[in-house]
């Protein structure tokens, strides 16, 4: 790469999606297939979810979630049995209609989402009331065949996730995993992803096909828009009873089980890069970041020999601690290398000059907001620890302040209107539960109920829903989103 | 589970066939689908993949591999690009050809093996040859429409794999890079699978579409048959011509690059449930094992309390170290206990009773063999830490003496064909090169050259062919092969 080729030409402030666009290739995240709607991940981008993922599994594990691996094709009158999901998936299904020379005798769908190829299995394996809960999770890509302009991570046809499926006794039992799985998303994007999450449910017109309550976590974006970063359905006996899933209680009735599913995709990855990066690149928070701390020598030819031996070292004493890498390439000067490893979203980067080493210190320059603190040599290994979380929890402040102010309450039509035109983000007015409601703002900006806040204990924040004056059943989160 | 439903009814000496698709279900590991040539992965054995993969997967990152995702489809014309990819897999791909409600323009094919989705980009990403090697590798799943009976991992329209993708800037990297990864699958074999690989190459006539060489890793089936475990392909320049990947070199002069790709697909856990496993159910290693001790209490009504809790402690202690499952479930015998974890492959099982309570010892009983130690309880971390290890030996002492035994030297047409109709297994001969001889033994009994020694300074196992008796050119390992 040339000097030139490094600059992030775009401005994140004045056109965000150009910007974000930029990024993403120029940091080796992703680039765009010859197919409209596909993306290719690279190394940096790939390194990135799996981590993600790591994190995700690992806690999926501790809670009894079992991960296997289903077909990627689903027969099309498998697909047909539960008519909501047909309905919703039919659209936007591809097809596999030939194998090899043959035409098929019946059409497979690309896995849109698998309820219809898991649960005849479930019902399968089911039997007993010993046999639940029963959690399984499957990491794998689903196709869905939307016609929209291509965004990495955000709008592409094809995508990884993982979707989890789950069947449970009581419905009570079957709540709490949705619960269960909605918080460890949230929790994904507050410790790992430094995002502070909306948590709520969606409205019933915006339900999953077939499910009793959708839930989601919700990130504002710094576009202002809204972005729905997972999803964890209460599916209540629908799939159920599509797919015969049932069990002998313990009294030897059959009963009828309760189902949940619940999916976290790479939106999540394009939703991380969005928030925390810059005019100069990537930022992404430690937990995640494929090298954490990069070592820069910084020498004239009289001082080369002591610098590069004292940063050597220096990183090796890291390495093991942390992700490092020792940038010592002769071809490149030290302010390329910075920009580089700014775009490439290195957290923290040290520097080592003939001064470090005659001090006994080495200089930590934190990204993003390249602040610098001048480290002892022999508490190195602590200072770098510190730093690593002072950088994570300047990325979290920043995306807590803009979330913060970023909620704002009104009350009518043009008020709503007005309040997002101007300044995005979300709007929170009563609501009187109608979707006829709803229309009249999205009809006229895009903006649609997002969320609902979960907890039915509290008063709707108006008396009368803020469109049409009924009176107030919930408060709703209006926001444009992805 | 009733007690009946948990024995293997059918014999892995008189019909192994049966008997590898009853232990594949009744332990837990696979389903098959309702399409054929289809298979659900159930927890079992997606967590025996897991663990394959994430062993190669570290050995892979140690030495310059970068994972990366690319899209599922590819466009025909893509596929199209390398003349003998088209001729090679065109008769079993799957297409895609309608999305949504839409035909498309052009038939996507889904990925049989990603060679031309992967290459264009290589051929975009490199350009000096400061950018080589690339390496790169995916985990994903191919599609490939061949009309044979299903057999769980061993044949399967639908499989997971790896596939590695790499680009060098001369032969001998890309040469020292297909041996890299063939020994890394070897390892593989030996180190965590406990089955010793043959190593080798492909003859000319059997190799991959457009490669070089193909190299392979055969194990030795307990039928007498080979399977090829893995494949690690010398692709030369007819991918880097077809795909235009080129890069300037140190002076300045413009070169076409040499590449690679290897690949380790789901067929590797057909080939391990297949070698270890017994009448009574599954045998795997250690190292792969989901649980690799569970501990089971047996006591009287008087002895319960006592006998419980020193089982429990002894649980605790161990966890941590391994993976443990305490097994204190009321409901079941030990009897059911035991025949239970041996279906399930547990290697250790540790039983303690009033005896071993009274004495301060565990008793802990090997699989497959039954054998069983007495350990102190003072000293069980260690004693089941040397179990687990007596446990692999033993079950690559096993498979190496099956292995030793059936490699058998045979010369001339009748003395091949009816060493191989007797004993199965291998036999090795001096081969003139040309395919028509291997024709003569395959067209009689189906078996084939399935390797051939890599090391070219060893003389032929004979001066003439062992089928038209002219000049031997090398070796060949004819057997019959999954």
């Amino acid at each position: 790469m040339t000097d030139q080729e490094l600059g992030i030409t775009e401005s994140k402030e004045h056109s965000p999606g150009e910007w974000y666009a930029e990024v993403v290739q120029k940091a080796g995240v992703a680039d765009y297939a010859p197919m409209g709607g596909f993306i290719v991940t690279r190394p940096r981008g790939y390194a990135l979810w799996e981590r993600l993922k790591n994190h995700l599994d690992g806690w999926f594990k501790e809670t009894g979630v079992r991960n296997s691996y289903f077909p990627m094709f689903i027969p099309e009158s498998y697909l047909e049995r539960e008519k909501d999901i047909v309905e919703g998936f039919d659209p936007e299904v591809a097809w596999v209609t030939h194998g090899g020379h043959d035409e098929l005798e019946e059409r497979l769908a690309v896995r849109p989402t698998s309820e219809s190829i898991i649960a005849p299995f479930i019902a399968q394996w089911v039997r007993s009331h010993r046999d639940l809960p029963m959690r399984l999770n499957q990491w794998c890509s689903v196709v869905r065949w939307e016609a929209t302009e291509t965004k990495p991570f955000f709008r592409t046809k094809e995508f990884l996730w993982q979707e989890g499926h789950t069947a449970h006794a009581s419905a009570e039992d079957a709540w709490a995993e949705t619960m269960t799985r909605l918080d460890q998303y949230e929790r994904l994007y507050e410790e790992v992803m430094a995002i502070p999450g909306l948590k709520g449910r969606k409205p019933d017109h915006d339900k999953f096909p077939g499910a009793e309550t959708t839930t989601t976590v919700e990130a504002l974006m710094p576009d202002g828009k809204s972005v729905q970063a997972s999803t964890s359905h209460h599916l209540g006996q629908s799939f159920a009873e599509a797919f015969d899933i049932t069990y002998t209680d313990e009294d030897e009735n059959e009963r009828t089980a309760h189902t949940t599913s619940w999916g976290l995709s790479w939106r999540a990855l394009g939703a991380l890069i969005m928030t925390h990066s810059d005019d100069q690149g990537l930022v992404v928070p430690p937990k995640l970041a494929p090298t954490q701390v990069v070592v820069v020598p910084i020498w004239q030819a009289d001082t080369e020999t002591e610098v590069t031996e004292y940063a050597a070292d220096l990183a090796a004493e890291l390495d093991g601690e942390f992700r490092v890498e020792f940038d010592d390439r002769d071809e490149r000067n030290p302010g390329f290398k910075f920009n580089e490893h700014e775009l490439n979203g290195v957290p923290l980067r040290i520097e080592v000059g003939p001064n470090e080493v005659a001090d006994g210190e080495a200089t930590l320059v934190h990204r993003p907001d390249g602040e610098s603190e001048v480290a002892d040599r022999e508490a190195v290994v602590d200072a770098v620890g510190d730093a690593l979380d002072t950088v994570y929890a300047k990325l979290y402040a920043a995306a807590e302040e803009t979330l913060e102010e970023n909620v704002r309450e009104a009350h009518g039509r043009g008020e709503i209107l007005g309040t997002i035109g101007r300044h995005g983000g979300y709007v929170k007015t009563g609501w009187c539960g109608d979707e006829d409601c709803e229309s009249v703002i999205k009809d006229e900006i895009a903006a649609e109920i997002v969320m609902l806040p979960l907890d039915e204990e509290v008063e709707p924040v108006h008396d009368t829903c803020g469109i049409c004056e009924e009176p107030a059943e919930e408060t709703a989160y209006f926001a444009k989103s992805y």
